[in-house]
């Protein structure tokens, strides 16, 4: 039986107390998605069973939607307790993510303390490391010998406290260092903490943003970061699992930009369908817009297309390649650029990459689509009687044409990275909506010249 | 100073006191970017001057091909040396990356016992946890006490281990339970593990893919899990950086996949440009081949574009507009099903939110096409006669397009990960070329009918 029917038929059978032995043995997560199926009673009715910590915990999983209706289900009381109970920084994320006036209410069911922490907390900007901050963690003395740290982990730590790494504070609070816990573990007991400091860490900025904590973390293989204040006091550490959130909305924010759409602030399927409408009308119209400048561009060649109307015929081919390399070269670089892989003074180097794989590209491009056209005229008199000027125009057309598409595909995310913008706002369909117009000239000034007195 | 031009000029003036003082300050990661800018007799020089066990997480840190020449640097001994103080997990990583012939001499460098836990490591198929095994954990047993694992931890704990589970195995070495560091730091001296044990936990197949634990990691959020045999004996375990390396990986291939290229074994950057003209000339010839139909499609209504060639000026915008509507919903819904947001049995939900999206953006497309067909009418002769019917066939070609190619979009990832392939396929110029061709058929349908009698 699933977990889930499991939990179900504990619920219509009101077997309490089986039912919170069951939910303890699934992890949070999984009890999180439980939680999408049951029915806002049954969720009331499983906070009102489940112990304290363990509530806390499954409740820092859910969705902030479902949060708000066990809220609202449980009385003050319970209230106080699950918040109470829940890491500073998960509540951080609750608190930031409700209407005022209700975070206002849960403020003041929180213990004097906890309110403290989390209005500390809340002060920081959105996207700042303070809001990632946990107060979860443990300090030692440079004077303390190891025994004696063992002994304070063990009478004043807390399952939820962070152990990795233990933070040596001198008596104003002035982080002075950070020691692994493995070499508290592996030092004699008689030995003093400062025998095994260097004097040397790294420490986060409250102020600053998140993703320079993540940059971080990558360069260093942390668990854990302490955040200090100007002073060099010790605020509180950031734990690697809240990097890792942070990391995959960034990269699912610059996907969602790759593929032509403003960045969702909430996962696909949450997000309102007026919403979705809104984020993509934006970047559709624009591109929109920009493509109009095709119709433009072929009016000029309105007596061409008149005088040989199978012309037409290999427009959406000639433009859908380039916006096919432009769209490869676009979105490597943007990945390379986004994983450090590359750098803005690398652009040279990836141009002249670019350009040799460009003109590779084309003419391979360019040598199917000639023999297309010189075969087909062979079987069909579709082409008519300029079918080998038509041939070669396709051909050239082509090469130039992704060439083009890789070599602009390339370089604007550099020049936007140059200019401070996201790179990856240089999608796909915007680096087609560029070649297109290009492709357009390209292959009708070509088609001017090779076709001669025919047009 | 910079670090880089510091460690220059300590190399310089043949400082290697000083030298080595300094680089054991830096991180490893930013000791390995440095050694890029160097000479190949200065990264040698700093491996015979750094410690042993700090050269082994250096060495661990730099590119395959640095990694090469360095130990084509070294003497027999000091490559030995180094060798075998790396971790068995990153020392795998190098012996699969290099010529059979080198990892056949390295492995013949390697002590008695490393030797055994690289070819077993090796044994495992490429892209399997297998390959990710580390043999550096603490096991206990269920009835120790917590002084005799403290005790354990520090007589036969070594500073390469991982520290944050411990792995209780019965006399047979059956894996029993694990348990975490935190517990038997908070325990009593004198409290038994078993105490803290509740014998549920998750572990890894060494035989399965490494996405499953990739997987496994995020569902469960734990530092390391552990591998068993099918006999559930404990063979090694995974921590979770190497975890986030595989991960990284694979968000980056099916971002290259996004962007309609076959995804690249190493980075950017490093592929040589003749692979990646293969790997992107593949799907290009592809597409290109798929977008040949759009001249065939055009062929049929040649007749059509010979009667209105003011048709054809609107061809590059209607398909695009197709393109990038399919582009958005693919990728939006590509990412939603990588990160578990939706699931296969989401694709309804999903179908009535995209019809609803489509509907709406090709209405406010194709609003935005009639009224630019409208306006320039009045000011200019160029839409001839017939402009009022080009204004409602664009109107309605574009909300018909972008529909479909929502749809299209929207629906192709959802196909693709039923028949068990990537849905990253479904990338952005993938879904254009299908929608390029149903656009066509669109627009000259629309057209014949609404233009009637004058095609």
């Amino acid at each position: 039986m699933s977990t889930i029917e499991d939990v179900q038929r504990l619920i219509g059978e009101r077997d309490l107390h089986a039912l919170r032995d069951r939910l303890i043995e699934v992890p949070p997560v999984e009890v999180a998605e439980i939680f999408n199926e049951l029915s806002d009673e049954e969720r009331v009715l499983i906070f009102r069973i489940l112990p304290r910590d363990h509530a806390a915990e499954i409740f820092a999983q859910l969705e902030v939607d479902i949060q708000k209706k066990v809220l609202s289900g449980l009385g003050d009381r319970q209230t106080a307790r699950l918040l109470d109970e829940m890491a500073a920084d998960d509540r951080t994320a609750l608190l930031e993510e409700i209407p005022a006036e209700a975070a206002r209410q849960l403020l003041a069911l929180l213990s004097k303390e906890e309110r403290e922490v989390a209005l500390s907390l809340l002060g920081y900007p959105e996207n700042s490391v303070g809001r990632l901050m946990s107060p979860d963690y443990l300090t030692v003395r440079a004077d303390w010998k190891v025994r004696e740290v063992l002994d304070h982990i063990r009478i004043n730590g807390h399952p939820s406290d962070s152990f990795d790494t233990l933070y040596v504070v001198d008596g104003s609070g002035k982080l002075a260092d950070e020691v692994d816990i493995k070499e508290v573990l592996l030092a004699s007991p008689e030995e003093e903490v400062s025998s095994l400091l260097n004097f040397t860490f790294e420490a986060l900025d409250a102020h600053s943003d998140q993703e320079v904590a993540v940059d971080l973390f990558r360069k260093y293989d942390r668990p854990t970061l302490p955040v200090v204040d100007s002073a060099g006091n010790l605020l509180g550490i950031v734990t690697v699992d809240d990097i890792l959130d942070v990391q995959e909305e960034e990269v699912t924010e610059d996907i969602q930009k790759l593929g032509g759409t403003e960045a969702l602030e909430e996962p696909y399927i949450k997000t309102p369908v007026s919403t979705l409408i809104r984020k993509r009308a934006h970047w559709l119209v624009v591109l929109f817009v920009g493509e109009t400048l095709t119709a433009s561009a072929m009016a000029n060649y309105e007596h061409a297309i008149q005088s040989a109307v199978v012309l037409t015929l290999f427009i959406p081919l000639i433009i859908s390649s380039g916006g096919n390399s432009g769209s490869q070269a676009s979105t490597l670089v943007i990945r390379a650029l986004a994983i450090g892989e590359i750098r803005l003074r690398d652009w040279l180097k990836v141009f002249q990459r670019e350009a040799i794989t460009g003109i590779s590209l084309g003419s391979i491009l360019g040598l199917v689509g000639f023999l297309r056209v010189t075969i087909w005229a062979q079987f069909s008199p579709i082409y008519g009687e300029h079918w080998l000027a038509l041939a070669f125009t396709v051909f050239i057309s082509l090469a130039a044409v992704v060439t083009l598409g890789s070599l602009a595909g390339a370089m604007l995310p550099f020049i936007l990275k140059r200019f401070r913008l996201d790179p990856a706002t240089s999608s796909a369909p915007f680096v087609a909506t560029i070649i297109d117009v290009a492709g357009l000239v390209i292959y009708f000034t070509v088609a001017m010249i090779l076709f001669a007195g025919a047009l």
